[in-house]
């Protein structure tokens, strides 16, 4: 059974759910309350999720998926001076919070998806727009590139809506993967936390727990398949705070960050909310 | 000029406040990144901040007061398993939130003030049932006292409101004496931010700014004025992060927390950001 009862709780759950995901303490190679990037600090992610707060709102009582995304970047960018923070993050969520009353976590998850499968190109646009305003970075698909100048034109010409065109990311683009597939890494890590019996700790386990078993998407993008694998082995074998925190200190120096592994903690923590959990 | 455009401006403003002081690193005495009190975390502080957005949003629609704190505390509340998290800071902020739309931040504090003359008993009731549901921890006033069951009964009996009630409190309350006098210290608060150059440090320099000015609330009524005057000439004193770190340490192994300086950053940042201030 849900937790959510209304469109306020979905998005307080989806902003909080950004929250604890970015205090989560110590997080191997990405910004948390001891590290920031130069140009993207813990500040930021507190007032992007915050600053999103009208559009998840918007989002739930609207049911708008493409045009949600570009709400929330935009929203969201009025109140901080980083570029993109929650892009990866927003596209994951604004499906959830649009099926926040579809039920228990794993009905949410299936409405997402079915929501994604009927929308229309306008999507694909929206999170296109979203994506040039905010300069995220993504892994490179040999169709329907974001970066690619062609991906409007041809989204347009195709008609190709936003289920259709996630389907034709490369594999290793986990948020893609979530979307087409129902939410699976999201659903497995929302199973974590509710089962995980310390819940000051259930954040930062599940981080290692993901980030251990699927090798992050944006790390691919930058520094290829073979390292990104190897990550995902050095995250196994650390288990002591000494040796997160080594795992930490390497990864930063590489300026290696797992972008993705940290957005699907996001999601898992909301499908966890929704289903009850609480801090 | 004030940079809030909306409702939902004010709202997000609000959470945001909340979410940038407690945030502040390091905070000598109170809950930061790095310190957990047993019964009151982190987390605790980003859930009810984010759970107090839809309370934000109606104060800003609809300009409630008294009403606008009940909720928020009720709102909060929902989202984590701590008792009372933000009462002052909601206390201050509240009035702030439903004054967005009166000008620069000067006019809001004004326009914030009469607001609070124009209350009704109703509105005390209302901050008395808050305070009562969070177990909030106040000075004790000579008369109307939080804690005091008669005072129920007098507020109805004398009709009276909120304004008159904070006029009651003793001279050491200084939320009270920010409500009745207009907010000054929170203006100088957002003035500091303002003028501050580096603004990912203007929080932290604030907190010990006015920790070095004013006895805080909460610790003239558990340990009494002596030892918060003390406080205040040691955070005069302290200015390098080791300096910090010691007083930190004192107060922690003390148990005097300088809970009331933390809520009048939170009111400081409001303004700042509402006259435009981003980090």
């Amino acid at each position: 059974m849900t937790s959510l009862k209304s469109p306020k709780d979905a998005a307080v759950a989806a902003c909080l759910s950004l929250l604890l995901e970015v205090s989560g303490n110590p997080k191997a190679g990405n910004v948390d309350r001891e590290h920031d990037f130069r140009d993207l600090r813990f500040e930021h992610f507190l007032a992007s999720a915050a600053g999103a707060f009208p559009a998840f709102l918007e989002v739930a009582e609207r049911k708008v998926i493409g045009k949600g995304v570009l709400m929330a970047v935009e929203e969201s960018m009025k109140w901080h001076k980083a570029e993109n923070v929650h892009f990866g993050a927003f596209l994951l969520l604004i499906p959830l919070i649009a099926s926040w009353n579809a039920g228990s976590m794993a009905e949410i998850a299936e409405s997402a998806r079915e929501r994604l499968k009927r929308t229309g190109h306008e999507d694909s646009l929206s999170v296109l727009k979203a994506f040039r305003l905010c300069n995220a970075r993504v892994v490179d698909a040999k169709e329907l590139n974001l970066r690619d100048e062609e991906t409007e034109r041809e989204i347009l010409q195709k008609r190709i809506n936003l289920y259709e065109w996630m389907k034709m990311a490369p594999g290793e683009n986990l948020i893609a993967r979530e979307l087409v597939e129902g939410y699976r890494i999201s659903l497995e890590g929302a199973e974590f936390i509710l089962n995980f019996e310390n819940s000051e700790k259930a954040v930062v386990e599940l981080y290692y727990h993901l980030l251990s078993k699927y090798p992050d998407t944006l790390i691919i993008a930058k520094m290829g398949r073979e390292y990104a694998e190897k990550v995902k082995e050095l995250a196994k074998k650390a288990i002591t705070d000494d040796e997160r925190r080594k795992l930490d200190e390497k990864l930063l120096r590489d300026d290696a960050n797992p972008g993705t592994i940290a957005d699907l903690t996001a999601s898992s923590i909301y499908l966890a909310i929704a289903e009850g959990w609480r801090i």
